[in-house]
């Protein structure tokens, strides 16, 4: 911890920003873009609404590194360094900070360098984008959890494998976020640990941007399906009984921004 | 399906209202909720959002049973009946309407009777109120996985019980909703099936309501600490080494309706 003296005077608010509709925004999280002097973003948050914030106040530290520095510990340093200068900082993350967002840590390193933050949660891509598709993540009948998962593991952690196995067990949904590479992997690696290989499978692509695509499928075909309909990152693969919900309503479903592929 | 005759003129809406803090509302339900016709609720919106809407529009169906039927029934029939006489409604529910809120079996139930309607996505609570408490459910280096999981599982159901041994197994983060009364039952569970009874445990009852309390422990302690603060429900309960994380930034988290008791 710091002493006193260290307090920054500014503040850093860890601000999430839903899925990537405008109107998904918070009320907060749009008053504090309004406010905020400087938006450290990277292009989760999307066009649109990266689109509302003024250009004279974005910075896109998604990519930026220097010399020894990661992305990571460059934004950690800039935050930090804008707080000592007295600036409000918006902290912008796709979906919510705290679902595999670093935003856990980028809290601990502000707290430890004397920089007083806030937290603001944000809608996760892995539950609105299932259910702008008409796919609810738990059900009375069929889904007492809903697991979300990494399908893409830090491959420097020791114990790399997510434990397919365990998460099958569970018997529940379970929602796969940065998952489309590592599909065929994990959907064999399902039915390895005896899930029934006609469990419906969900993909959902850039859910509530207005280019949103969703396909469904099964553990034996959603791989094809994937491929034909060229589906690529940001989406979320949602297994389980949940994802045959779809087409039961689509029929019906209005969500205004949705094109309706499937 | 119904046939095109049957199609109601009205619409409705399945808003998330987020975990409480009317500041949490997203635009797009804050709209919803200022436009609609009639808004069927519950409790657990809490009394600040519910404050907003106006007395003559609101209808509490939380409790509303008539005759033989269930208030899930009297819900499914109102909303219906409303949409076919032409009203816009908005179906209110705590948190998002696809996290144990019954959501999913309402929207098939609104497309099987003819009824447009719109998912709108809310913050859910088992997100939020860790989040708002310092408290992030995934982390890069120890939670690759968070699992959602209701502590008061429907008696009715053939296999009645969560399967703890599992949720354990996957070694990611757990957060149990509906889990003040049972946290006796499930702690123990969890430490039946090999967890750590040092693992870390926090209580966030209401979460981002100006009462919001926050209670950390352990498997092993968190009981006690639980009746010594008188926790009651709505709460979730986080289990994992992601729950500890709150001591190391609470000196300097700043989320402003919160009160400070850890
Ligand atoms: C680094 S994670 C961040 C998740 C984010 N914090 C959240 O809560 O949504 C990035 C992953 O989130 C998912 N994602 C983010 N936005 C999405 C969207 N609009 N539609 C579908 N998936 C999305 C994808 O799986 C993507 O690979
Ligand atoms: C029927 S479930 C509905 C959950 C809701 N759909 C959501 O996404 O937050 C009710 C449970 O949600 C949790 N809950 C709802 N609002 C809460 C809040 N503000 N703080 C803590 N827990 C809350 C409690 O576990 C409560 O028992």
């Amino acid at each position: 911890m710091t002493d006193d003296a260290d307090i920054a005077d500014g503040k850093v608010y860890l601000v999430g920003s839903g899925p990537g509709d405008p109107d998904l925004l918070t009320v907060k999280a749009k008053r504090i873009l309004e406010d905020a002097d400087v938006v450290l973003h990277d292009k989760l948050p999307g066009p649109d609404i990266l689109g509302m914030i003024p250009e004279e106040k974005r910075e896109d530290v998604g990519k930026r590194a220097r010399g020894e520095r990661t992305s990571q510990q460059y934004t950690n340093e800039r935050m930090t360094d804008l707080a000592h200068e007295g600036k409000t900082v918006a902290r912008l993350k796709g979906g919510d900070p705290f679902v595999f967002g670093r935003g856990g840590e980028e809290m601990v390193y502000l707290a430890k360098h004397g920089v007083p933050f806030e937290v603001v949660p944000g809608i996760t891509s892995a539950i609105a984008g299932p259910g702008v598709a008409g796919i609810p993540v738990t059900h009375r009948n069929h889904a007492s959890s809903v697991s979300f998962v990494t399908g893409h593991e830090d491959p420097t952690k020791e114990k790399s494998a997510v434990d397919w196995e365990a998460l099958a067990a569970t018997g529940g949904t379970i929602v796969v976020l940065m998952g489309v590479g590592k599909l065929p992997d994990y959907t064999q690696a399902l039915r390895d640990a005896g899930m029934d290989p006609k469990t419906p499978v969900a993909l959902v692509e850039r859910g509530t941007w207005t280019d949103q695509q969703v396909v469904t499928g099964t553990l034996d075909t959603i791989v094809e399906a994937r491929d034909e309909a060229g589906i690529e990152p940001p989406a979320v693969t949602v297994i389980g009984d949940v994802a045959a919900e779809r087409q039961n309503v689509l029929a019906f479903l209005e969500n205004d921004r949705m094109e309706d592929q499937s």
